[in-house]
């Protein structure tokens, strides 16, 4: 298959009030029960397209290991695609398409992720979000906004502690109140 | 005029990260430079239209101090609309329809503001935003977002400690990148 243009996008579920994470993890928050009734209606069938279209996953340790926790639940949401988790500590990997990496950011992106991949996600990890930001690593941001404040937790975009301008590529709000966002990282 | 049903919207101007005012307060980041092609374009008709339904205005005393300021230089944006500052302080006020208020916020809200306005709007503060909404006082909610990370600032939802459901009933994205979310409180 061509190799076309890479793009890094960094992908976030947050509350209006900005925070990915309550204080004691749990995710029950996810699952709005409003009804936007001008909303797009997001089959599952649009979803999986939508899916098939990644492929590769980055994500900080915590993510990872709070994926593995739900996966003896629900099972492993990121099925076949390569996942690659940031971290320094030793964690289980018990799936051929997961890897640990503890090098260098700018490395990885630029010698493993570019030429290897088109279409990589960053599922979560306020400190990698943080870090692929400033590094300018990331091309574009998708925040999925819930219809709830949340008043505590973990900000995803806690103190990058720069400026950083974007532009606007699109506004989607769905029948269940779910607005996403997304914007392109000027550099 | 008949009197119709009362409202009080939370209207808040925000990056993408949550913040509403860098630490230096400056407010150069309003003016964006974004261009979104498939957003709705506001004229200014629009506006002044808008600002019309607006019967009175709500604000915290650094809002109000910040107003007073701009004005020296932009003129007062409020025009004849009453403007009622929530401040313990001894602030001056020079102009007719502006009010100092210290007393207790339910009563504001009940006896001052739903027998004599519709359409109250908080133009500013993020404690007296976390008040209304911890008090159940507020109907709904209007962030603007900016298509800007500014990496540092004040938060606008710091720290309101509970959680609070939301209906979403709009969704605009604009030429200017602006996205405005407008949200009823569900009480």
């Amino acid at each position: 298959m061509k190799k076309s243009a890479f793009k890094l996008t960094i992908h976030m579920v947050a509350s209006l009030d900005g925070f990915i994470a309550k204080k004691d993890n749990s995710v029950s928050w996810f699952e709005t029960v409003d009804y936007y009734e001008q909303g797009v209606t997001l089959t599952e069938q649009d979803m999986a397209e939508f899916l098939k279209t990644i492929d590769c996953y980055i994500m900080g340790s915590r993510t990872y290991e709070h994926a593995l926790k739900l996966s003896k639940s629900y099972g492993w949401v990121y099925g076949d695609v390569p996942v690659i988790v940031l971290t320094h500590r030793n964690l289980p990997v018990d799936r051929p398409n997961v890897e640990l990496y503890a090098g260098d950011l700018n490395n990885l992106v630029n010698e493993r992720l570019k030429p290897n991949y088109n279409n990589v996600w960053m599922a979560g990890g306020a400190t990698l979000a943080k870090d692929l930001i400033s590094l300018k690593l990331a091309d574009e941001i998708r925040v999925s906004i819930m219809p709830i404040i949340l008043g505590e937790g973990k900000l995803f975009f806690d103190a990058i502690g720069q400026e950083q301008t974007l532009h606007l590529k699109g506004a989607t709000a769905y029948k269940n109140g779910i607005v996403d966002l997304h914007y392109e990282i000027i550099k």
